[in-house]
């Protein structure tokens, strides 16, 4: 079958071996598969990952043992495959099962194929009304709702996120359903432009609101990104980190510490997020993923679709493996 | 007035002048005065501060316009003197007052004197049952009082302390109040020994716990105190800052980063607590102090104390101003 492989070079294969697929997991043939800044970041050394990438899909169930009820159904998975049985994941806290495999990102291959294959539980079916082009987004849209599923944002609090790339477009979107006071701040009028028309304040980064903000959302993945979060948050305020910083930071950060102990700021660690609420969002058409795809290219050109998503300010690329 | 002095070097003065009462403060005189590290910190330079040291106190008002029934009284009083009118301060978050001064730290007189002056309005009479020596703990037992004000601490939790200084001391025997499975981790067995006494478990440094700890106060003031933290603490946990740093710890900070992100860590900046309830233990016995009183000083031999403070592994050291 085609794949996109990453081997230390990134490749379209043809005669990639159809998987095996384990008891409990089920096999899928992608539909859509969706192009992130983690697949860029892999493709220049990050996490060591080898194999295929993509973890943003939607695809339809081929196969199921002992869920004979998904074959044929539309759906999209979340990407850790936990154990279930350890502590972490008793604890509920499976997205950091030790002995998870990561969908395209770690031990197990991702969803730019012909087909890939994924534990049964970990997959959600699509409700018809959402077309694959939306379902597509359903993995950083969850990752956006991460932030409401760990803080609680109140009505009353002015809120500011940084940056303006495919996940800070839809973070915005999801912390503006709070009915927060939200400002966020980018590098790029027309990703801004896509909140502005939805009523969400904007500012350019070299023109950042005034500080003092209850919670500022950090999702630049700049060194920059950092130092400002930390300006504009308020004494005992919140600072979410949704981004890895793969720069050197070690400057700010420095001169961050002592200070979070004397504005006793809280920094808040956030990743991958719940996919029910995500796809409730989507149905209730409460989120415009439509404005943030730029370009959806066959499987087969692969190749030209990471170089377009690597250019700066691209919104969403998509690889389409088969029609839905 | 007897007063010991910072102005680039520590000196006692025997001729500083009385202070002049503000409208709303009252006048003290001060019994007991701890050696906090942050005054021993001032003394090398931190914060710039230029004044009369001193912010760990028990004293007596001997002048309070508008509040005459607390002339006579014997007081302790929150350090950080705030506006009560901006924004912040209507929030509740007085100690953070951008107008603040704070005793003896910045922009306000300390209680390493004969006499010195607060606001009425941070002023808290001490409970006869609670002896001077005892009292002067009052602001330090707040500061890790300020833990349980701002984090929940479960009884089923597991939570490390990394410290044993004056400060990691009293924090330990605070949380151990929660019944949560506690341990902390020092350099010094003699330090140690007095938390063993009271059955918690105790590590030396080269030993510590394993990891997967849900909460980690950090409370060294050390670059491998923050590393060690980052070590022990489970993913989606609660890492404590208590201390600030002084070092370079860019190196491990900047590892760490992306790392909080993986793991979805919250870090939390923690600082000066509420005097009330750490009264209500020291009254209620509940803390013991007495065990971390090293030794009392007249205010005469202030520079001998301050070397004696200066000793690593050395307890609490107290200046006396007057008897009380």
């Amino acid at each position: 079958m085609r794949a996109l492989l990453f081997d230390g070079q990134l490749r379209l294969r043809t005669d990639y071996p159809l998987p095996v697929v384990p008891p409990g997991e089920a096999l899928i043939r992608t539909h859509l598969a969706g192009i992130c800044n983690t697949d860029l970041e892999i493709t220049r050394g990050y996490l060591n990952f080898r194999g295929v990438l993509g973890h943003e899909f939607v695809g339809q169930v081929v196969q199921a043992e002992g869920a004979p009820e998904l074959v044929g159904r539309r759906v999209v998975g979340e990407i850790n495959a936990f154990c279930g049985e350890c502590p972490t994941c008793r604890r509920g806290d499976v997205t950091h099962c030790p002995q998870r495999t990561t969908l395209g990102i770690s031990g197990r291959d991702g969803a730019m194929a012909d087909c890939f294959t994924l534990p049964i539980h970990v997959l959600h079916v699509v409700p018809e009304t959402i077309p694959d082009e939306w379902a597509v987004f359903t993995e950083p849209l969850a990752a956006a709702l991460e932030i409401t599923a760990q803080l609680h944002i109140r009505p009353t609090q002015r809120v500011v996120v940084l940056g303006d790339g495919k996940l800070g477009l839809l973070i915005a979107q999801v912390l503006q359903l709070t009915g927060c006071d939200l400002a966020v701040v980018g590098r790029y009028p027309h990703k801004l432009a896509i909140l502005a028309r939805r009523g969400i304040h904007t500012h350019l980064a070299d023109e950042p609101p005034t500080p003092g903000a209850d919670v500022v959302v950090e999702a630049t993945g700049h060194r920059e990104g950092f130092a400002l979060a930390r300006r504009l948050v308020r004494p005992r305020g919140t600072l979410v980190l949704k981004s890895t910083f793969h720069e050197d930071v070690a400057g700010d950060v420095t001169t961050d510490l002592s200070a979070l102990v004397v504005d006793e700021i809280r920094v808040l660690g956030s990743r991958c997020g719940p996919f029910a609420p995500a796809l409730r969002l989507l149905e209730q058409r409460l989120i415009d993923v439509t404005a943030l795809i730029e370009q959806v290219y066959p499987l087969d050109a692969a190749l030209t679709a990471f170089d377009h998503a690597a250019r700066p300010g691209a919104l969403k690329i998509m690889l389409a493996a088969a029609s839905g």
